[in-house]
Formats: structure tokens, C-alpha cells, sequence
């Protein structure tokens, strides 16, 4: 595979062509950033750590009959995908309360809730990726009613699998955010990546509030020992996969 | 009727108790508040224009079938209310985008929507009065999916009559909040204020998007002769009533 050029550079990753149009390489960076850029660092070894995390995630996902736009990784911070056109969508599961959920709603940071929330949200920087209800959703013609749905339905079974998974790395899944995309096929994928860059992962084992942080919070609320975190959910990962095996 | 006690000082009106438990009297001000209670300054006369313009309407309404708070108005700037539980919610009806829906999604103001908008914003001013998902809304248990539907359904109805009743008046009704209580039989009631205050109108006949504008907006956005248009837009309801007497 020989790579051609940048297709487009986002906060995490730069996006290449390849030989095959149907096939992107994505090359994940140590950049990091927080609330809509505005905090900007580096996160040592978070390219290799979240592409590593991410390709054993789609694996399983692929596993488990979740479609996704992984093929392979060809080394450690760089993943081969399918090309797809991503709709404009945030997709955020939620089953603890935390974040701007809490903000917009004064519920309780760590509040358990009855069942999964799924939430929608506009991916537009400029307008700082607002909340969007469904029929906001519609209107703008983000998707279709069916997408929303088929959607709707993917995420909670991601959010049924993957909280199992990090159960048994002994890290509880609080939220996390999805990219869908659509192929050449107008086939339904999971794109992006599942990292701590984009889930909220507490240690299960650790009350304390501040510690038990294993995700992008350390870096945006300057909790320290981020890339210490980022490592050890890694490693988490890898011997789950293992004892899978 | 003896008024009682002063029960609540809200930002436009004044609630008082008065002899009979299931009755308020709602007091109307001419203080003017305008992103979240940071703008803030009087509109001469806004007191009595606003209960006038609410008592007629409220009237139309319940001759059109619609349950409201409204009793009578025995001073130009006093209305007599039934006591309601008012749901933490603005629910908001929109016919054409304008304000926080387009900084939210992009869409220029203006647009007119295929089918009229109802949403809901958690009533609450230390949060800065949110949007919520249909999903939100009932996680937080502010209204139970009943309540939500027949609300929905009240909010539609109420907006198909009132833009008719606007048009009358050569007024365009572009959106409009709505508040909604429980009586003491726990029978759902529009409560609350129409007016200039809490409805987008604009003038039909101007197409100046400055011009056009004879709601709260023009003090909002300093257009200037607020009061002027407050005034007018009471002269055309009192006319559009007369004429249909
Ligand atoms: N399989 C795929 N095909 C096409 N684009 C993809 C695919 N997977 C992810 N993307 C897109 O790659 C882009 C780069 O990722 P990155 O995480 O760096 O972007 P971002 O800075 O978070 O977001 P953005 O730049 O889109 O606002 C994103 O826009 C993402 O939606
Ligand atoms: N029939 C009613 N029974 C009880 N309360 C009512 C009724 N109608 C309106 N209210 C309430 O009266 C209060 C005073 O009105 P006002 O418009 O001044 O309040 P506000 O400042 O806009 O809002 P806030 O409720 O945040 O004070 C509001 O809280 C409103 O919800
Ligand atoms: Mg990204
Ligand atoms: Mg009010």
C-alpha cells in the first residue's frame, strides 16, 4: 500500500489517501484538545496508545457483528479504514451522568442513570457542537428518520457491548461519543476511533473522584499523570484481549 | 376581592395571594429583562400593554377550546389567574428560525420551517434555561410522556390559532413561549403571559429585518421606540378583536 496525499488534517489525526479509493490510512497524532480548541498540549505516546486501543475495540466490535470502518493496523499509531462520508453527528452514550449533561441539567456528576441515554449532537465546530434534538435533527437533515434509528439502535448495543468489555478491565464506561459514516455502498459504519480521547473511563476500584479519572478529563481539567492514565488503559485492553484469547 | 400577600416576584410580574386559595393575582411590570437578567431596563406602559394583549388572547383561546389560567383582568395592568404548579419548562413554538435555533444550527434567520417547532428549554435561570431532549426532559422527570404529549399537541393548536389571529392583525408570528401548570384538580392549563414579551411577531408588511421587528427583540437588540411598537401592536389586537365582535 503506498500512501498518496493528505486527504485532511483534523485535532487527532491526519487522514490519508491510498492506492484503493475505498481506503484511507488514518495517522493518529500526540495533539491534544479541549473545549472546541481552545486548550491546546501534547499527550506523549497518545497516537500509538489511542490507535492501539481503538484497532482492538473495532476488532471486537467486528467480533460481536458491529459493521466498522477498521481494516487493519499497519503500525502502532496508524489504521487503515474505510472511506466513508461521515454525517455530521456526535453520537454520545451515556450511562453515568457527568460532563455538560450535568451542566445542562444540574443532575449530580456520577449519577447512575435508569438506562443509557443516547444524544445527539451537530459535529460543527464554529457552532461549538451543539445539543440537537430529533426533530432539530431532521429539520437540518443531518440524517434520515431510518438512520437516526438504525443509529439510535448501534449505539446501545456498542454501549451493551463495550460496558462489558471495560468492565473486565475493571474501568467503568460513563460515556463516550461515535462517529457513523456511509460507504461507497450507502452502508451504515463506525468510524472514528474509541479511545480515552473519546470515552469517559473511571478506574472502578478508585472513589476518589479525581483519581479514578482514566480519559481526556486529566488533560482538560489538569489532573496530571495523563499520559500515565492513557498507558495504563492500554495495557488494561491489551490483557483483556489476551485473556480472551 | 382582598389581595393578600405578595407570593413571588418573578422579572415581569408580581404574584398575589388573594382570598380565594385557587386565585392569584398577577401584577405586570414595566421592568425589561433580556439575556438571562444581564440586560436589563424599563418599557413604559409594557405593564398594562402586556396584561391586555395576554387577557385578549387568553380570551380567544378559551373561546377556541384551550383550558388557560385566565379569570378576568380588573385593572388595566392586573390579572386574575387560577393558582397553578407551573412545569419547569418554556416550551417554545416555532414557525419561521430566528434567536437561539439559528446560532444553534446555522440556519438563517428567516427560514421559514416546513411544519411549525415545539421545544422544550428547562425552566431555570441559574442554568441559563437549557434546550432539552424529549429524552432529558423525562430523565429529569420534569413532566411525565402523557403530560409531554398532550402539551405537544396543546402547543400546535394553540400556535395554528394564534397565527391566524396575528395574521389578522398584519402581524407574522414568527415563535412564541409558552408556559403550562396543574391546577388543583391536576388539570393541565396554559398559565403565563402572550405578549410582545414572549412571542417573536413581526410586522408583515415590512420587510426591513430591523423595521419589521415589534417584540422584546427591538430591546434586546437597542433597535429603539420600543414602547412605540408595544403600542401598536396592542392597538391592532384591540382592532382584530373588535372586528370580530
Ligand atoms: N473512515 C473514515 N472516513 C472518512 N473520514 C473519517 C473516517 N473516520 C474518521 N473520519 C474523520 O476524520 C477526521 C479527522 O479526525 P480527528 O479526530 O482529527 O478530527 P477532529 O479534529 O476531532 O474533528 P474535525 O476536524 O472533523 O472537526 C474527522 O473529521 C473524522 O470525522
Ligand atoms: N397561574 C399561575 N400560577 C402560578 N404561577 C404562575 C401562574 N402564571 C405564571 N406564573 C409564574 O409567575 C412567575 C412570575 O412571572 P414572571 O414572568 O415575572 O417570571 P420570570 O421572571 O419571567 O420567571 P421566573 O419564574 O424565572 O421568575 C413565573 O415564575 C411564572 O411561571
Ligand atoms: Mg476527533
Ligand atoms: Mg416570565
Amino acid at each position: 500500500m503506498s500512501v498518496h496525499s493528505k486527504l485532511y488534517e483534523g485535532k487527532a489525526k491526519i487522514l490519508y489517501t491510498t492506492d484503493d479509493p475505498e481506503v484511507l490510512l488514518a495517522d493518529f497524532k500526540d495533539d491534544a484538545t479541549a473545549f472546541n480548541a481552545q486548550k491546546r498540549g501534547t499527550i506523549l505516546g497518545k497516537g500509538q496508545i489511542n490507535c492501539s486501543i481503538s484497532s482492538q475495540l473495532f476488532k471486537q466490535l467486528e467480533a460481536h457483528g458491529i459493521k466498522t470502518h477498521f481494516i487493519d493496523s499497519p503500525s502502532p499509531n496508524q489504521m487503515r479504514v474505510r472511506s466513508v462520508k461521515i454525517l455530521p453527528l456526535e453520537v454520545v452514550v451515556r450511562n453515568i451522568a457527568a460532563g455538560s449533561l450535568c451542566q445542562q441539567t444540574g443532575l449530580p456528576v456520577g449519577k447512575l442513570l435508569k438506562q443509557p441515554l443516547v444524544e445527539f449532537y451537530y459535529k460543527n465546530d464554529q457552532l461549538g457542537d451543539p445539543l440537537l434534538t430529533r426533530d432539530r435533527l431532521l429539520l437540518m437533515e443531518l440524517a434520515t428518520p431510518e438512520q437516526v434509528d438504525a443509529i439510535t439502535n448501534l449505539a446501545l448495543q456498542i454501549n451493551q457491548f463495550l460496558s462489558g468489555f471495560w468492565q473486565q478491565c475493571g474501568i467503568t464506561l460513563v460515556d463516550f461519543k461515535l462517529e457513523f459514516g456511509l460507504d461507497s455502498q450507502q452502508q451504515l459504519l463506525l468510524a472514528d476511533e474509541i479511545s480515552p480521547d473519546t470515552c469517559r473511563l473511571w478506574n472502578t476500584a478508585e472513589a476518589d473522584p479525581n483519581r479514578r479519572v482514566m480519559d481526556k478529563d486529566r488533560f482538560r481539567r489538569d489532573l496530571g499523570n495523563v499520559e500515565d492514565a492513557y498507558q495504563e488503559v492500554l495495557q488494561r485492553v491489551l490483557q483483556a484481549v489476551e485473556s480472551k484469547n
